[in-house]
């Protein structure tokens, strides 16, 4: 990619391929199509969270975060916060090497334990995120069974997208969650033919949940393993945290039950439960597993002690679920267009690209307000929106101001509130 | 999976696959082949490295480590410590969202700044993974660039690999460190072709270095992008800890230098540096990148202090490389058959699969010293070793203590010294 030393023979250079305008051309693209991702440069403050520093062209300036996946601000909470500076000082700040040489640490054993416990499993498998536990055991999965069909949702996460591709097995999407298409797909594969169905329980940019035991009721009439992604939920949904699939008794039913440690739980990793046969598979064939750098130990700490608390404590799901049951209530009444929710995400209709982007730029610039703009490809075109996440920090004073700032962000930049939509629609 | 209902009419009973009992001839072929894996449940002391407590059916025991990656112990290193412990109470446990959506947090940024400077690049992208950088981004590269030809040492690393796999390109492996295979590889493919070279510095397994400047010499005769893994280097060659290639002085003719921050540097993670625009193409194209929550702000920080800790402090190079070189010079005293390597790794032959877990339970059992045996696919059959890393924490005595159990290890369980082996070679 350099440029030949002149004393290179002329006959001996080739035309070399311009590799940075390349680059430039894929840059430029993402700009023309208005889905050019700048990232806000944020400091949060522990104890003082969804307040945080946003730092922009040399000032910093302090804002409210309304776009956070740390659902319950567990991230921030005491009993997390001491567990992972404890352990640090105890432990130290990192694994030191693989699972298998010498990264296996004893509170990522603990944290494996209680992950198990917590979906009813007999065992449990941590990864470096959630992104690598679905792409690693999704793959790992339908290769070691031989000629393996992936049945898979089409709006599943690109994690699981990954894992699906990365197999190499034969996959047939179903239309999202269509039992009926489902069924049919299951019906025209043989019998004997291993089959996986991989979907999620939360579907986050919609916040629409899936028939969970309706799709357990079709896995065992067809001899399908099933696979369920509940990042989105653990922590917040069933008795201890369990997701929706404790919520509603049907853990016991499922065959991979894969989470998150970096949402609800608020630090960083992922994890699948399931048998022990099974978690032994992939943690013994699993490339993305074997070889890297286990969790540190202060992270796994961390971890524990958020499940441990969100086993016992009911008040933080409580509080997230008025919070959100809340802002849906406040943000209709304002005629702002929250789009249809089951879950503790709130999102609101913009449904174009530049006026998505300029809407969270206006209230981020004029109101200290941070909600990033959601565009395609995360979510179909048409369907930009703005991804709100009230947490049981927002209280309601915050969602007042919010809807406020909506309102004039709306009015300013010219995007349609809801009666206006409906009218035209 | 599930057993049916019994209510439901025979006719419809599918034969089921018997997905377990799949799983579980998987794990019998690992025994067979003397390659199940048993993780050691290790808990490190700070401040004590190595030394750490060895967790066994029910009993805690102290021992010493061997086979670490934390390769200087800046893993337990004061300044990253406290950088870790206050930057959790200050911010908090996780990063709270992804790097788009909330979760790019100011000691991120930071960390990438410093990243970039250490290696005289542009720009520098942070993973969670090292795995997950070269997977990441060797498959973005590739696919940006049409009809990419990818150039890929045999001996790279699993994570390279899947990245090779994954960008879809057509690839050709050349043989190890061979320049003249890579040259005729390089001559065959049409000149406007755009072509990578992937390549690691320092080979972790044989601890052998690749001709890393020859390499320049041949991608810019033949107009190719170069890429290198400097995992098992960074922090611990170069005078400011930049690796090999800083080494050689030949940072500035590698295209993409990628590193980890989970070995020298004694924290988590990944990372790439090279152009500002190459940086955000896959900072925009890298499903890997995108779809996954950013680093928590103490382990960025903590990097950041190690980093610049090693940038400015020769002594823990100087002592690691000193240990390293006692160690060989001892084990070699002792007949014991020290592999040749041009680095602090220092691989002492065994030979077979299952004499070398054998000796490896027998050194942990006996002699309270854990080094993890490497087997194959690790390593090619027949070159199974006992993988030893001395850190400057890993004093003189230490190393005679290790010689005197590795001698006894040897006549134990009935392995060949060097003698032997060049004897009946």
């Amino acid at each position: 990619m350099r440029l030949l030393p002149a004393s290179r023979p002329a006959t001996a250079i080739p035309a070399p391929f311009d590799y940075e305008s390349h680059f430039r051309s894929a840059i430029e693209a993402l700009h023309a199509e208005k889905r050019y991702r700048v990232f806000a440069d944020l400091e949060r403050i522990a104890g003082r969270f969804p307040h945080a520093i946003w730092r922009h062209e040399g000032k910093a300036r302090e804002i409210i975060v309304w776009c956070s996946n740390d659902y319950l601000g567990m991230g921030q909470h005491e009993s997390v916060v001491s567990a992972m500076r404890n352990t640090v000082s105890a432990m130290g700040s990192g694994a030191g090497g693989t699972r298998n040489i010498s990264g296996t640490n004893h509170p990522l054993v603990e944290l494996e334990r209680e992950l198990a416990d917590l979906h009813g499993k007999e065992a449990a498998l941590v990864f470096t995120s959630g992104f690598v536990s679905n792409e690693a055991s999704i793959s790992t999965i339908a290769k070691l069974l031989p000629g393996c069909l992936i049945l898979s949702d089409e709006l599943n996460h690109a994690s699981m997208i990954e894992g699906v591709r990365k197999s190499g097995a034969k996959k047939q999407i179903f239309r999202h969650n269509d039992l009926a298409h489902l069924e049919e797909l299951l019906k025209a594969a043989p019998e004997g033919q291993p089959k996986l169905v991989v979907f999620e329980s939360v579907y986050s940019m919609d916040g629409d949940i899936a028939p969970i035991e309706a799709i357990c009721d079709l896995a065992e009439r067809y001899g399908a393993m099933t696979y369920i992604d509940e990042v989105h939920a653990v922590g917040m949904y069933g008795p201890r945290g369990g997701g929706i699939s404790e919520r509603e008794g049907v853990a016991h039913r499922i065959d991979v039950i894969e989470g998150t440690l970096a949402k609800a739980f608020g630090t960083l990793g992922g994890y699948i439960t399931g048998s022990k046969m099974l978690i032994d598979a992939v943690r013994s064939y699993a490339p993305g597993f074997i070889f890297t750098t286990a969790l540190p130990p202060a992270i796994a700490a961390a971890a524990t002690a958020s499940i441990r608390h969100l086993k016992a404590s009911q008040a933080e799901r409580d509080a997230q679920q008025r919070q959100a049951a809340t802002a849906k209530a406040v943000f209709s009444a304002a005629d702002l267009p929250v789009m249809p929710s089951d879950t503790h995400i709130v999102p609101v209709l913009v449904g174009d690209p530049d006026l998505c982007k300029r809407a969270s730029d206006h209230l981020l610039e004029k109101h200290g307000i941070y909600i990033q703009p959601i565009n395609y490809p995360t979510v179909p075109r048409g369907t930009e929106r703005l991804r709100i996440t009230p947490t049981p920090l927002h209280d309601d004073a915050l969602i007042a101001s919010l809807a406020d700032a909506l309102t004039e962000t709306w009015k300013a930049i010219g995007i349609p509130f809801a009666s206006k939509m409906k009218a035209t629609a």
